[in-house]
C-alpha cells in the first residue's frame, strides 16, 4: 500500500473561497511583492499601513477577538442561505403600500438579473463602451415620460420616498415662492411622509399634511394618485389652485395605473414621482427598486440624479451618454442640490425590459386585470355587507370592519394571504398582477363573506373615475413593439450587453469604486423566491430568515469597522452619509449643542460629502490639502479655531481620496474631538482597511460603507448600492428610523434584496480571507504604481513611499507638453478592450487606478502593458510623428466600421484596430466599441432624453 | 365610473406562453400566410398536410380527445415543478456505481449550464463560428487523454455503459482476432454489463463475464479500474496476456482515481472508457453526463463519435474543427460502425471547466481527500469488527454484514445517507468530494460501530496499491493553470462564448435540427438541487417527483405521437432508433419470425438510420427515391416482393428528409404491413406533426423522437439529446429495459436531468399551443420557400406545392454555372452574423432551411435578405466582375483582423465587413468570426486532437 499519506485535516478544506476571490496566485503575488520591494503581505502591511491605525493581524494582541464565523465553503454558505430563505414565509402579497406582487419574466431574470454582463457593469461614465445599458436606460426614461405625461425622466432614483423628497427640493428651488411650507396629501404612503419629514427638517422646510391645500403660503405640494388608501381623485383642481397660489405640484403616481388613468402631466403636474417596482422587479423585502422622477422641459436641468441623453460621435453617428453632468453632486459639491450619486440601473433595466416585453397593450391588460380583480373584490365585500371606504380606486380597497381588522388579517394570513391592517377598524386589500379568483375568494372568506366571481364580475362596473380615463397614447416607439417573443427579447438583451464592457470581459480599475469580483455563489441567492418575494411590510414572523441575515450582517460590519452599531437602511452611499450626518446633528442637539453646524471637509473630498452636509443642514467649511495630498494640518487647526464653537463634524475619507494612508489621521481626529466635533470617516476606501484597521478604532465616530464597493454587491451598471451607516456607541440612538432620527429610505431595511451578497462574502472569506484580500489589493496598487511609475508620474504616496489600494497617475505634464489628454488615454484603453480608470478625480488631469484584489497578475499586466503601449504612442505624438489632432489616441476609440471604411489618417489602420498587445483570433480580447468618441457638449445643447425616432439612427 | 368594462375572463389569462414561444405576431403571421397564398393556419394545414394523415384541429371529430393538461403560465409551471422537485428526497450520495457526489462550482453552473450562449449553440459543423466550444472540447479531450494515458480522446460519448459498448465494437474491428467472444471483468458496473449485452447480442458477440481471462479465443476484454466493488487491481498482467493471445483490451476507469493511479495507457490498455460526471456534473438522477473513450494514435481513425482537431484557416492561423468526419455515421451509412451522432457537449464543457478551474493540483487534492475519507471509513469499520472485502480501493468500500445489509442501509437512509445494498449480506459505501467527517460518523453509526476520525486517520495508510502510484504528469498545458480565480474563469468562458454564434444572437435555420427557443422557464428547473442532486439508483421513494414527471411526459408524448407507450431511456436519437429496431426484432422473434432481418431504408434517409439497423443486426436494403423526392413506390413494391419473407421493417422519416409531407405514406405503411413488416417512422421531423398528425395513427409501429429538436431541450453545442422511443401496443413489451430487450443506456431513465425542459414545454403550450407552433413552423418554411424561390430553386414540394417545416434550396446549378459553392454561401452568412442552414443534406450541393416557429418575421426576413444579398454577389461573380477565387463569397468569413490588414482583393473591404443589411453601431448584429475559412483536410492529414503548445497560436 502507498505510504505517502496526507492527513485528512490537510485535505478536507478544499480550495478556500478566498483563493477564488483573490486573483493573484501565490507565486504571482510574490513577484508583485518583489517588484514593490517587500517580502510578504505582512511586511507590506507594516510598511504601507501607519502604526497609528494598525490593527495587527487577526488574532494578534492588537486586534480585538473576532466574532466573525470562520470561512465556509460555497457549498456550506449556499446551504446556510437556503436555510435562511426557508425561514421566510412567502405569502400572497395584498398589503400594497407601494409594493406590489409582480411577475419577473424568467427571460428577464436570467438574462439581466442573473447575467454578469449586466450586473457587473460600472456606471456609464465611459459612454463609448456603455451604449447597451445607456440604451436600456433611455428606454426606461421613455417609458416613464410616456406614462407620466411629462417629457423628461431621469435614469432612476433610489426609492419612491426619496424620489418624493427630491421632488420636494426640486420644486423649492425651481419655484418662485419664498415660502418654506410644503403640502403633502394626507393620503400619501406613510413611509413617504416619514422620509419627507427626515429630509425637510434640516432644510427648514415645514411639512403640512392636508387633505387639500391649507390656508397660507406654500412653495409646493405632493399629491397622491392613487392615494395610499387606494382612492383615485382627480388632482387637476388642486394643481390649478396651487399654481394660482404660486406653488408647484408633484404627483406621486402608480405607473401601472397610468396605463388607464389620465397621466399627471396632462393634469398640470410639474413633476411626477413613483416606483417602477411592479414592472417586474421582485419586492425583495423592500428593495432595491428603481424609482422615477419626471418633469417638464423647463425643469430638465434641475433634475437630480442621472439623465441619459442622445448626442453624436466623432463620425456623426447617434450615441448616448449621461447628459448635463454639471448638475451632478460630485461636480457641484456644496452647491449641489441633491447628494444622489448611485442610481438603480439594474432594476431600471428590468423595469424597462418589462415594458418592452409587454408593450402598451400588455401593460394595459395587466392594469385592467388588476383593476377588475379589485372591482370584483370590492363588489363582493359590499354584497357581503362590508362597505369599502371609497368608490373610486385602481388596485386597493380600504374597508371598514369595526373591531375586526386583526381577526380578519389573521384569518387571511392563515390562508396564505397578507393584508394591510390600517388600524383596529380598517383593512386595506391590494390587488396586483398576481391576484387570482382564488385569492378573491380567500379574502372574502377571511372577511366572512361569500361571492361568485363571475356573477359579481358581470354585475360590476369599473371603479376608475370616468373623467380620468386615459386617452393619450404611450410607448409608441418601436422598441416597445419589436420584442414580444422570448427569442427576440433575449437577442435584444444580448445585443445591448455586447455593446458594453463589464467585469466579465475586463478589469475595471476604477479608483475609489472598487470593482471586485461579484462571485456567483454570492449572487445566486438574490433571485431565490424565499428572499425575492417577501413584502417589506410582511409581519416580522414571516421574515425570520431575512431579519437574521440582516442582524448578522450588521453585527459583522460593526466588528469589521470597529463601531458599536450599524444600520443597513441607507440604500446608497449618499444616504449613508446623510444618515451619519443626521446622527451627528441629532447627537449635538441631544446635548443642547444646537448651534454646532459647521462641517469641515478637505478640499480633496468627494463632492457628495459636501452635498450631504448641506442636506443635513450644515455649513461646509473647506480644509486645504497639503502638497503631499494629506490634510493640511495647519489649515485644519486654523479652521477648527475659527469655528470652534460651531464645529459639528469633520468628514474625512480614509485612506484619503488620494489613495494614501495618512499617518496623521489620529491627530486629525483628536483635534476635532478636542473641539467638541464628531469625526465622520467616509468608508468609500474601506477596501484598504478591512481586516487591517478599523475607523471606529482610530478615531471615527461614524462611517458609511459601500457594500457595492467593499462587500461585493455588483455595481449593476450604476446601482443598486447599499450604504450602511456605522456609529460609535454614543451615536447608536441616532441611527435612522430608530426613534430620534427619521428614516432615510422607504423600506425599513433599505434594499435587503441584495444583502445576501455581502452576507455570503463575509461568510465565505472569514476574517483571515478579508484581511488577505485587503492586503492583496494594496499590493496590486503598489505594483501598478511601481510598474507605471517609470512612464507616468505617480501622485502622492504614504510615508514609506507606498500607496494604499489605488494610485493616481499624473498626466498633467504630458498634456501640457503634448496635448494628449486623460480622455485620449481613457478612450485608447477601450481600443485595448480595457475599461479606463477614474478620470480627473480627485485631481483634474489624472487617472486613478484601483486594481482590487480580484484581478490576477496577467490581467494587471495587460492593463499596465496597455498603458505603456499608450505611453509609446504619446511619445510619438511628442516627437511630432503624428499631429496632436490625428493620432491613435485622439482617434480612439476606433469602431470596426471606421476600420473598414476609407482611411486617411497618418497612422495605420492595423495599429488603430490592434494596438500592441491586442492580437486577433479566438484568443484575443478585442472588443469593438459600438461608437466613436462622443461629443457630450453637443448633446447637452440639444437635449434628447427619450427614445428618438428610428430614423435618427439611420 | 368608467363603463368600458372588460370581463375578467378575457383578462385573467395574461399572455399565453405560446405567444412568447412563437415568433411571429398575428399581423406578421398574416403577412407570411398571404405571401404563401393561404388565409389562415387552418387553411395551410388543409393545403400542406395530406388528408391521409390529417388529425384535424384539437377537439375536432377526427382527433382523439386529449388528456394533455391545458396550457399553464410560466408562474404556474415553475410552481408545479418546484412542487415536484420538493417531492424528491436528496440524500448524501454514497451509493457509488459510477455516479458520485460532486460540487459544480457556481461559476460554472451560471456561466455554462445556465448560459444560453453555451446551451443554445448547435453542433460545431460551422467551425468558423464555433471556435469557443471547439476549444472547450479540445480541453476536454486533452484532460481525458492526459489522465487516461492514451493520446487521442473523443469529444464525449453518451454514458459510460454505451462508451464501453463502443469500445467493444472498436476493439472488434481494430483487432485481428476472428473470435466473437468479448471478456468482461466480473467486477464491472452492472449497468455497463447490461448495456454490453444489449449491444453484443444483435452483432453476434458473445460476452464472457469473468474474474480473469477465460480459456479459448476472444477478440477483446474490458477490465475495470477500479472495479464496481471498489477493488483496485493492477490490470497490466491481464492486458499483457490478452495481447499475447491476440486480443485488445479496454479499461473502464475512474477519471478522478487516475490522478493518483498509474493510467491504463501506461499499463498497456488499448482503449480507456468512463464517465466525467464527477468532474462537476450534477448526477441528475442519471444524466446527462459526458462519457469518454480514449485510444492510442493507431486507433484514432476508428474512434466513434466526434473528435475535435486542430487545423489552419485561410490566413494560416490555427483553427479548430471536427476532425475525420468521414468516420461518422451520417457519412458512412450502412457501412458505419457506430450510430453515435449526438455527443454530450454541454456536459463535456462543464467537465473541462472543472479540470481547468481545479488544475492538476486541485484534482489531485480532491482525489486524495476522497481516498483518505474512504481509507478512514474502512479503518473505522474494521476497528468496529466489520471487515471490508478488499484491502486496495480508491473511493468505495464493500463490506460483508451477514444478514444485516437492509437494516444498515435503512438506518443510514434515516440519517440522510444512501448506501448501496449489494445483496442481503453486503453493502458498499462510496466516498466523493462531498464526503465529510460527519458522514463517516453517520455511516459508522448505521453499521453500529464508533470511531475517532482523527485517530483512525493518523493510524491508517492509504489503500491504493503502492505499485500503481501515478508518476507521470498530467494537465500540464497552460489552460489548466491560468484560470484559478473565479474572475479569470468567468472571463475565459465569456471569451470562448463570444467566439461562437448561438441562438442568443441569431436564428440557426438548420433543416432537420429544429433549433427553436429554449425558454428560460423551461431551463431554470434543471439546476435546482431537487432535480440535479438525485442519484440514479436512489430508492424509488426518494424520487417520487422525478418519477411522476417522467410518467407524465411519457404519457403526453404517447398521446402526441399516437402510440401506446413511450420509453424515455434512450439518451440520444441514435439510441432511440436502436431501441426501436430492437423492439421490432424482438417482436418478430417472439412470433417465431427469427428470419425477418431486412430493413428497408429510402435513399434519402439520414445515415444514422442505416447505422442503427446494422447495429440491431439487420440487413439494410435501400429503396430508391422518385424524382419528386418521395419514396419510389415501384421500387418499394419491388423490394418488398424481393425480401417479403425476410422483411423486418421499413424506416421512413416523416415528413421526409426532403421536408415534404408525402401523401402516399399510408400506402407505404400498408404495403410493409401487408408483407409482415413493421414500420419505423423516424421522428426527426416531428416538429411538422405535433398537434396536426400522429405517426402512430397513420401507420407507424414505432418512432423515436428528438426531445432536443421538437421538445425544446437545447442542443448544448452538440448534446445532450434525448431520443425517446414510442411504440404501438403490440411492441410495448419490447421497450428497452423492461424485461425482454435489455437497456440501451446506463441509467434507468437515461438523462432525466433535462426532462423538466420538455415537461415544461408541453405544460406551457397545451395541445392548442403545440399545434399552433407546428403550423407556424410550416408557415415560416413556406414563406422562406416563396421569398427565396425567385433566387434559388426550391427542391421538392408536396402535392399542393407546399413544403412542410423546412425547404431545400438547390445551388447545384449555381455552382455549375459560377463555381460558387454551398460552402461559400454558408460562410458568407457568417459575415452577416447568421448561422448557415444544413449543408448538403439530404442532397449534396443544397442548403436545407428550417426556420422553426420561434423566429419572428424580422429575423426570418433578415435571413432571407441576406440570402438575396448573397445571390446578388453570386450574380456579380457570374458576370465576371469578380474572379471565382477572389470575391466576397470565397473570401468569407472575414475576420476583423483581415479587414484591418492590408487589402488586395478586387472587392472593397467595407463590403467584406458589412454586407448589405449589416449596419455598424450599437444596433447592428455584426459578429466577427474569430477565424477565416478553415482547411479541414489539412487537419485530417496532420491530426492534432489535444491542446497544442501555446506557440502554435502565435
Amino acid at each position: 500500500m502507498s505510504t505517502n499519506r496526507i492527513p485528512l485535516a490537510a485535505l478536507e478544506q478544499g480550495v478556500p473561497f478566498a483563493d477564488r476571490h483573490i486573483g493573484p496566485r501565490p507565486a504571482d503575488l510574490d513577484a508583485m511583492l518583489a517588484a514593490v520591494g517587500v517580502a510578504s503581505l505582512d511586511e507590506l502591511a507594516d510598511r504601507a499601513v501607519p502604526d497609528t491605525i494598525h490593527d495587527g493581524p487577526p488574532g494578534s494582541s492588537s486586534a480585538a477577538p473576532s466574532t466573525l464565523p470562520p470561512a465556509a465553503s460555497e457549498t456550506e454558505v449556499l446551504a446556510e442561505l437556503r436555510a435562511l430563505a426557508a425561514r421566510n414565509t412567502v405569502t400572497v402579497p395584498m398589503i400594497g403600500l407601494g409594493y406590489s406582487g409582480t411577475i419577473t419574466p424568467p427571460v428577464i431574470r436570467r438574462h439581466v438579473l442573473e447575467n454578469p454582463a449586466w450586473y457587473t457593469a460600472y456606471t456609464p461614465y465611459q459612454p463609448e463602451i456603455s451604449q447597451g445599458r445607456l440604451e436600456a436606460l433611455l428606454t426606461f426614461q421613455t417609458a416613464v415620460a410616456d406614462l407620466t405625461g411629462l417629457p423628461v425622466a431621469g435614469a432612476s432614483l433610489l426609492d419612491e420616498a426619496t424620489a418624493a423628497a427630491e421632488a420636494m427640493t426640486l420644486l423649492r428651488r425651481a419655484g418662485k415662492s419664498p415660502s418654506n411650507r410644503f403640502v403633502v396629501d394626507a393620503d400619501t404612503l406613510p413611509q413617504t411622509i416619514d422620509v419627507l419629514r427626515t429630509r425637510a427638517e434640516p432644510l427648514g422646510i415645514e411639512l403640512v399634511i392636508d387633505d387639500g391645500l391649507p390656508d397660507g403660503e406654500f412653495f409646493g405640494a405632493l399629491l397622491s394618485y392613487p392615494g395610499a388608501s387606494g382612492l383615485v381623485r382627480d388632482p387637476s383642481a388642486l394643481i390649478a389652485e396651487a399654481h394660482e397660489r404660486g406653488a408647484l405640484v408633484a404627483v406621486a403616481a402608480d405607473l401601472l395605473a397610468l396605463t388607464l388613468l389620465t397621466p399627471p402631466g396632462e393634469l398640470g403636474a410639474d413633476a411626477v414621482v413613483g416606483t417602477t417596482q411592479r414592472f417586474g422587479v421582485p419586492m425583495a423585502f423592500g428593495g432595491p427598486h428603481a424609482a422615477f422622477l419626471s418633469v417638464g422641459q423647463k425643469l430638465a436641468r434641475q433634475l437630480p440624479g442621472r439623465l441619459v441623453g442622445m448626442s453624436r460621435d466623432a463620425d456623426g453617428n447617434p450615441a448616448l451618454r449621461l447628459a448635463l453632468q454639471t448638475r451632478e453632486q460630485h461636480i457641484r459639491r456644496e452647491k449641489a442640490t441633491s447628494n444622489i450619486c448611485t442610481a438603480q440601473v439594474l432594476l431600471a433595466v428590468v423595469a424597462a425590459c418589462y415594458a418592452v416585453y409587454h408593450g402598451p397593450d400588455g401593460l394595459r391588460t395587466i392594469a385592467r386585470r388588476t383593476h377588475r380583480m379589485t372591482a370584483v373584490l370590492a363588489a363582493g365585500l359590499r354584497a357581503g355587507g362590508v362597505e369599502p371606504v371609497h368608490d373610486a380606486f385602481f388596485d386597493t380597497v380600504t374597508a371598514r370592519v369595526p373591531g375586526r381588522a386583526d381577526a380578519i388579517a389573521t384569518a387571511a394570513h392563515d390562508a396564505g394571504i397578507a393584508l394591510r391592517r390600517v388600524d383596529v377598524d380598517t383593512l386595506a386589500v391590494a390587488c396586483s398582477e398576481l391576484t387570482t379568483r382564488a385569492h378573491l375568494e380567500t379574502v372574502w372568506a377571511a372577511f366572512g363573506v361569500t361571492g361568485s366571481v363571475d356573477e359579481l364580475d358581470a354585475a360590476t362596473d369599473d371603479a376608475l373615475p370616468a373623467g380620468l380615463a386615459r386617452t393619450s397614447e404611450y410607448l409608441t416607439h418601436p422598441v416597445f413593439h419589436e420584442h414580444r417573443s422570448e427569442t427576440s427579447l433575449m437577442r435584444w438583451l444580448r445585443r445591448l450587453a455586447d455593446a458594453d464592457l463589464a467585469l466579465d470581459r475586463t478589469m475595471i480599475p476604477l479608483g475609489s469604486c472598487t470593482m471586485k469580483l461579484n462571485a456567483t455563489a454570492e449572487m445566486e441567492p438574490i433571485t431565490w423566491p424565499g428572499f425575492a418575494d417577501l413584502h417589506p411590510f410582511a409581519p416580522a414572523a414571516d421574515a425570520e430568515g431575512s431579519l437574521e441575515l440582516i442582524a448578522d450582517l450588521e453585527r459583522w460590519l460593526a466588528e469589521l469597522t470597529g463601531y458599536a452599531a450599524v444600520s443597513l437602511q441607507p440604500n446608497a452611499g449618499s444616504q449613508g452619509e446623510f444618515a451619519g450626518l443626521l446622527a451627528i446633528a441629532a447627537y449635538h442637539r441631544s446635548r443642547g449643542d444646537d448651534h454646532r453646524d459647521v462641517c469641515l471637509i478637505p478640499a480633496s473630498a468627494h463632492g457628495t460629502n459636501a452635498a450631504s452636509a448641506v442636506m443635513a443642514g450644515m455649513r461646509v467649511v473647506v480644509v486645504a490639502t497639503a502638497p503631499t495630498g494629506d490634510v493640511d494640518l495647519d489649515d485644519l487647526h486654523a479652521k477648527i479655531a475659527e469655528h470652534r464653537e460651531a464645529l459639528a463634524a469633520l468628514m474625512i475619507t480614509y485612506p484619503s481620496t488620494h489613495g494614501v494612508y495618512e499617518a496623521q489621521v489620529r491627530e486629525v481626529c483628536d483635534a476635532v474631538h478636542e473641539a467638541g466635533g464628531q469625526v465622520y470617516v467616509d468608508g468609500a476606501n474601506l477596501n484598504a482597511l478591512v481586516g487591517v484597521a478599523r475607523p471606529g478604532a482610530f478615531g471615527g465616530d461614524v462611517s458609511h460603507l459601500n457594500l457595492h464597493k467593499t462587500f461585493c454587491i455588483p455595481h449593476g451598471g450604476g446601482g443598486p448600492g447599499v450604504g450602511p451607516v456605522a456609529v460609535a456607541e454614543h451615536l447608536a440612538p441616532f441611527l435612522p428610523g430608530r426613534g430620534v432620527v427619521g428614516p432615510v429610505s422607504a423600506a425599513p431595511h433599505g434594499s435587503p434584496g441584495v444583502l445576501p451578497i455581502s452576507w455570503a462574502y463575509v461568510r465565505l472569506m472569514g476574517l483571515d480571507g478579508l484581511r488577505r484580500a485587503t492586503l492583496t489589493a494594496v499590493a496590486a496598487a503598489n505594483y501598478v504604481a511601481v510598474r507605471l511609475g517609470e512612464h507616468y508620474p505617480v501622485l502622492y504616496a504614504g510615508a514609506d513611499g507606498q500607496v494604499a489600494h489605488e494610485c493616481i497617475l499624473d498626466l498633467r505634464g504630458i498634456t501640457k507638453d503634448t496635448g494628449v489628454t486623460v480622455d485620449d488615454v481613457a478612450k485608447r484603453l477601450a481600443d485595448h478592450g480595457l475599461h479606463a480608470p477614474t478620470m480627473s478625480f480627485p485631481v483634474a488631469g489624472t487617472l486613478m487606478v484601483e486594481p482590487t484584489e480580484s484581478e490576477d497578475l496577467a490581467e494587471i499586466d495587460r492593463f499596465v502593458d496597455a498603458m505603456i503601449s499608450i505611453k509609446g504612442e504619446i511619445d510619438r505624438v511628442a516627437a511630432g510623428e503624428w499631429p496632436v489632432d490625428d493620432n491613435p489616441l485622439r482617434g480612439a476609440p476606433h469602431t470596426a466600421a471606421c476600420i473598414a471604411d476609407k482611411w486617411d489618417h497618418p497612422y495605420p489602420r492595423e495599429l488603430a484596430a490592434y494596438p500592441t498587445g491586442v492580437t486577433p483570433g479566438v484568443h484575443d480580447r478585442k472588443v469593438w466599441p459600438p461608437v466613436r468618441r462622443i461629443d457630450g457638449a453637443h448633446g447637452d445643447r440639444n437635449l434628447v432624453c427619450s427614445c428618438p425616432p428610428v430614423e435618427a439612427y439611420s
